[in-house]
């Protein structure tokens, strides 16, 4: 191989738990398969950590006392945050950044909630701030978008983005399994935290949805308007007349290009059981990109992990000692688009939004009920794509129906759920799943 | 949006066929999608074409008289290669980057026979040579290995690099149907040439193979050490048996990473079903790239296509674009690995390569030949995996028995593979098609 005559440049990691023990292992061990890539050594030069990871052998890399003494080292070139978070993790990227660092963060509540912020910040001190890994761990999805379609005028993004979602679905599914149950198994594994709300209730994949809608239309971040639903009230029983329909059914984030704006939506989501996505299983991440040009295109792989997630720190890490050369005016712009170039079109609230649906009524056991549905959808001009009538169960003598509309504006499907949920033969709530093809 | 102060970067199209003619209507649709992520407009200077393409309005775009009065036009920043072949293809490209013009190129048989020629004109010449588009279409795998995952020491690339190979096969699979009756329909389709070699031979794939494992690896160029073997010998028999022991056969390009040296074939090849590349249908691509740190990741979307390769053109035009202004010596290198730092190990021969197997055996209907072909595997240390042993079949009284081996190399089963031929219990050729699990 060649010789560098060019020094190393210096980078500094903030955190060395799970992602930054990562990337301190793969820059140690692909060291040299790096260099010849990049056509110069990344050298750690100073690394700040509330504990030691087991899994690092750190002897001989200098210690900050904290983040801030990292971060105002004037040997640090790139400042690597990966100590997660909202309140430390802004104000060292952002002191970073003041003091004329490049940043890469793994990072994706800072960069949803913040981004804008900090990108501003950075084109006035003409960095670079890098975050591949906070969407979907290894698989290079932001580059994909922000650049491998860049030709395109992009239609949705919809994209299994929370492993552990991921997993606790593909065992439901699999093994017949409860939520609860599934849940603490995940738990157990580590997948899941201890406060698993951020997971399980879609927080996690807002954030990484508003990071791909940003960079795939070309507007400002708005994680505050991306409508999320968790997946904690899904029942078996739903699971598996989804499978009988010829569903698969995904914890999705959704971003659309519509007439009227943008819609931006994490649910449980139905998927014909043939789709390559459907088919995405345990904590595994996949996001579809649908462009004008290219049509549809898949990327997968692993979501998370101590070694996934560094490969895309790392990416970064060489894209950013490519890129510190060039002149700021004329880079990749951090959200895909110029920024004076932003889209003003709005965000929709969900009711403005469009889906197919899954519905499933408990019906009293006697006839007429399917009839006063079936009028109350075509009342609305709602189709129906198809019904299941399941026999009585022996219980409770209620019969669930299962209903797929076609597709139709979220709220005209509120007001006949109201409607129908009022009969006297149904009883309890109607449950409702969107339905997208994804084709 | 925002106004472009920079003047319009000056592009010349050679080719108005279907790549071609696809860039020309996605430039001009996209016009203000693609102005708003570069930061400057993209204009088309002027056309080389042969022909006029239908489905292009190109009123008021000028035209050349050849390719060559484009080429050497003064005003030409950026020259885009869509005609095809090694030969004018070459010799315009030379040119070109001589006349120290950037080069877009879809152009995968010249990028794999002289691409190290170009490239190091190229880098005489400080100019960029893209070619995202000649391997697998608007996927932007060429990317993502070069620049995605460069953290990674790659392990393997596998892909389904043809898409007409893929629609012959998925047509046998799903309907049953003979390998030249699908071919006839392909060819009237339009998926498949009047003379399809290129495609169901392999030696398309082998020139996408070839790019991909140079940039994966940091090996140069070595289309001429690619194994190539065809689908035109498949038989539905082997299909069908494939089926049933769990696996589907796909027309995969593999290059891997050993201890002596490097993989580089294309050839039918079993998968188990359960994967998710088994189960990319018709004429869609994918490329499977192992990384150690990102573990297994699937690139996925149309692999040809008029606006589908388009696209990835139009990304390629976007990168040169932002790149034109940066210092030469510290780009994306043309092959992902610096010049300087390419490895000299070699591409392994064929036998030297290492896979399991799925064998065909005509034997005549006695007892005593299962185990003499057992005797001749286990006396080579190749052990089994399953066994499938068919009724005789009724015109001829042989019975067709069914072999899949474990991982063993290649020379092996081929010595195996004779000494079975010899047995006077067997009847002619002996089927061996490579199985790969790709986990």
């Amino acid at each position: 191989m060649g010789s560098f005559s060019v020094k190393p440049v210096k980078v500094g990691i903030c955190g060395l738990g799970t992602v930054g023990g990562g990337t301190f292992n793969v820059l140690k061990r692909n060291a040299e398969e790096i260099a010849r890539r990049a056509g110069r050594e990344i050298e750690i030069a100073q690394i700040a950590m509330r504990s030691a990871n087991p899994k690092c052998d750190i002897a001989g890399t200098p210690i900050a006392a904290d983040v801030f003494e990292l971060v105002d080292n004037p040997q640090i070139e790139v400042v690597v945050e990966l100590i997660g978070g909202c309140g430390l993790a802004r104000e060292l990227v952002l002191k970073a950044i003041d003091n004329g660092k490049h940043v890469v963060t793994a990072n994706k509540a800072l960069i949803a909630v913040h981004g804008d912020e900090i990108f501003a910040k950075a084109r006035e001190k003409g960095v670079i701030v890098a975050f591949e890994a906070a969407v979907a761990g290894g698989i290079p999805v932001i580059k994909a978008i922000r650049e491998g379609l860049a030709g395109n005028r992009i239609n949705w993004v919809a994209g299994i983005i929370n492993g552990t979602g991921n997993f606790i679905l593909s065992e439901m599914r699999e093994k017949g399994r409860a939520f609860a149950d599934v849940l603490k198994e995940a738990q157990a594994l580590g997948y899941a935290e201890a406060d698993p709300t951020f997971d399980v209730e879609g927080i996690d994949a807002a954030h990484k949805l508003t990071i791909l809608a940003s960079i795939a239309f070309g507007i400002p971040l708005q994680f505050d308007k991306a409508y999320t639903e968790g997946i904690s009230r899904l029942t078996s029983a739903d699971v598996n007349y989804a499978e009988a329909l010829g569903y698969r059914i995904k914890h999705l984030g959704i971003a659309r290009r519509t007439s009227e704006g943008f819609e931006l939506r994490v649910h449980p989501t139905l998927i014909p059981a043939d789709r390559l996505i459907a088919n995405v299983n345990g904590v595994m991440n996949a996001v579809m990109v649908n462009g004008d040009a290219v049509g549809s295109t898949l990327f997968c792989g692993a979501g998370a992990g101590m070694e996934p997630t560094a490969s895309a720190v790392v990416a970064d890490l060489v894209d950013v000692v490519r890129a510190m050369t060039s002149d700021p005016e004329n880079r990749v712009p951090h959200l895909a688009f110029q920024p004076d170039a932003l889209s003003a079109h709005p965000i929709l609230p969900i009711a403005a939004c469009e889906s197919a649906y899954y519905l499933r009524i408990q019906a009293k056991d006697h006839p007429g009920v399917l009839a006063q549905v079936a009028s109350i959808l075509s009342e609305r001009g709602i189709n129906i794509e198809s019904i299941m009538q399941k026999e009585a169960e022996e219980h409770d003598g209620l019969v669930p129906m299962i209903l797929v509309t076609h597709r139709v504006r979220e709220r005209c499907i509120d007001e006949a759920i109201a409607a129908m949920e009022a009969l006297e033969g149904v009883v309890g709530k109607v449950v409702r799943i969107r339905v997208e093809q994804l084709n």
